[in-house]
């Protein structure tokens, strides 16, 4: 069989205080005309769905819309499991009736085990969960991290296994090795750690949703889709789209999605981009994010480029060292305060503190020490 | 054919602080046995569902889990409508797919105006709604509130009636002289104003939500069901249950639902209330309102009770006036604050303002006033 899949749609997600509801519609519209030019005979969300656990009533009712057109109005099957983004249990609202058109929605663990079964291919929809949840399931208080609570969850979907069909995994987590974006929230900081890639290699594909680039992992068959808008800067050279996946012979190729507005990195001067020959180039429904190569103090800077891309969503000195760079991950959190100060002080300056600097840090840092009563 | 007209459900409500997900659900099942044991061929749920628009993911859940059970479970057909406290998008999520099952659930006004047929009857599901959503429908500014609008819709409904049926209206508003207890907002204020039973006469029944109490309206064919439960002291002595409605011959009996846990008045002393004989009687898990009938201070009187009445909700003077029983509907809002406050004094004391509280009055909203720029 041919499927689509797509994940990340993040409904209701706004970029920089801009609401995305057009784009998104945009984007939609051309993952329905890619289904039906296909002739995919199922459309694969592998979570996040919604942008938040509590959505907006416009959010609401926008993916309503869209499973609608989808699902009730082109016929296809879909095939979703809820994401960290979600909240499982609004999501899960009427989900009982949607089989019946063939809409396969699983937003807890138990469903998950049992596959959704096609003519010549089986569906595990596994949605985003916590160790706790498959400690509870399977009885089993040894399944403290992500990684033994998978193996435990992949053993008991194989004994599902039907020998004469393909069996495809769709899950929404992070896959060791795969490179991360600024838009996926760090869901393996506390709670979901890194899942390594060789537990799912029984599997004929494994359609995965959580990060936002589609080459996040270098897999054949074990692949992110990837959003269907860029949400940050650091996406803003992805190509964006859907896999087209053909499971038996195998085959995967990937369809482009485009952007109604597209979001753009600027690393100029501002004299260069206040100048008719640049600004003229852009949309002015473009997501504009500004690198300025400048080092000189220009006052105002944000709103005077505001007249010029109404649609700035960023600003940054394209010299010195930049906050996103800063690699969190390595901080040693187990050095004191003052020695933190210094050191992040540093990274964004590429200086040391003064001596006078060292002064006020170290009354401030004892100030506060006193006030928490330490 | 035969239905239960039941109404309010209110989940996710909390009763001072105490949550209600015990006494729900023990309701829900003498709803959904007195539906088996009447032999209902539907069941009516006219507004309210939940609480608030924005519900909590134990009360989407607990919903979610009662509709499965009456509707997919017990196969009865539900005709369902969103009140005031329901958010219609929220609500409306899954809704083209319930109607497979019989579970019939209109959100918005549009889709009132075609009825759910049954063999014998015709069901009209109008939600709550606003004069603005007949406007936009029916394109007609002339409708600027809630009689003319509704006047206009049930003209609408009467061109799709079929003289071969009967014809049932689900509805969510407030009938002119209908009886209120305390727990309703008072949704007529700004927006939903009375309306006339006269437009509600060519219906052979009217199956009403908003008003928790049953006897609000005097009607042989017009009724609210009240809420399953006592959500406030004014409805301590009320009766709450179901309707059971015969269309054809007509009939309509009242089948009590009995609380899991009574809400009870005690007018008594703090003496009569600390006495064993007292509180030996009234179960611990009773939610007891105390009106106090001495006339002394007490200290801490509130935690003292609340040893013998863990539930206590709540705590008045029996003698001096209360504050529910100002009539908040004839406050003349024209009168300027000084004045207005002094009657306020008035009406809860029964003293006058003293010269020395009219001066501390005075400088408190001259200050007000200075602050607000008055």
């Amino acid at each position: 069989m041919r499927f689509l899949h797509t994940a990340d749609w993040h409904i209701g997600k706004k970029l920089h205080g801009f609401d995305l509801v057009e784009e998104q519609n945009a984007a939609f519209e051309q993952v329905k005309k890619i289904a039906l030019e296909q002739k995919v005979d199922a459309v694969v969300i592998a979570g996040d769905l919604y942008d938040r656990a509590l959505p907006s009533e416009a959010a609401v009712e926008q993916l309503n819309q869209m499973i609608i057109e989808l699902n009730l109005k082109l016929g296809k099957p879909i095939l979703a499991i809820s994401g960290n983004h979600d909240s499982a249990a609004r999501l899960d609202t009427g989900h009982e009736w949607f089989k019946a058109t063939q809409y396969f929605l699983t937003t807890n663990l138990a469903e998950a085990i049992q596959p959704v079964e096609f003519e010549d291919t089986q569906f595990f929809l596994l949605p985003y969960f916590q160790p706790y949840q498959a400690r509870n399931l399977f009885e089993d208080a040894s399944l403290n991290d992500i990684e033994t609570a998978l193996k435990r969850i992949v053993e008991e979907m194989e004994t599902k296994f039907d020998p004469k069909k393909k069996h495809v995994l769709v899950a929404h987590f992070f896959v060791a090795g795969s490179s991360k974006t600024d838009s996926e929230t760090k869901i393996e900081v506390g709670g979901l750690n890194a899942v390594p890639d060789k537990l799912l290699q029984d599997f004929d594909y494994v359609a995965l949703g959580h990060l936002h680039n589609k080459d996040a992992l270098r897999q054949e068959r074990i692949k992110y889709s990837g959003s269907l808008l860029k949400f940050s800067t650091s996406e803003a050279d992805l190509q964006k789209g859907v896999w087209i996946v053909d499971t038996d012979p195998f085959k995967c190729i990937f369809v482009p999605v485009i952007p109604l507005h597209d979001l753009i990195v600027l690393t100029k001067s501002y004299q260069e981009l206040i100048s008719p020959e640049m600004f003229n180039q852009i949309s002015p429904e473009s997501y504009v994010a500004v690198k300025l190569t400048d080092k000189a103090i220009i006052p105002d800077v944000m709103n005077n480029l505001r007249n010029y891309y109404p649609r700035i969503i960023s600003l940054e000195r394209a010299y010195g060292r930049e906050k996103n760079e800063i690699d969190r991950e390595n901080v040693n959190l187990d050095l004191d305060p003052m020695q933190l100060l210094a050191n992040f002080f540093h990274e964004i300056t590429d200086e040391e503190l003064s001596a006078e600097q060292k002064k006020w840090a170290a009354e401030s840092l004892s100030k506060l020490e006193k006030e928490r009563g330490l």
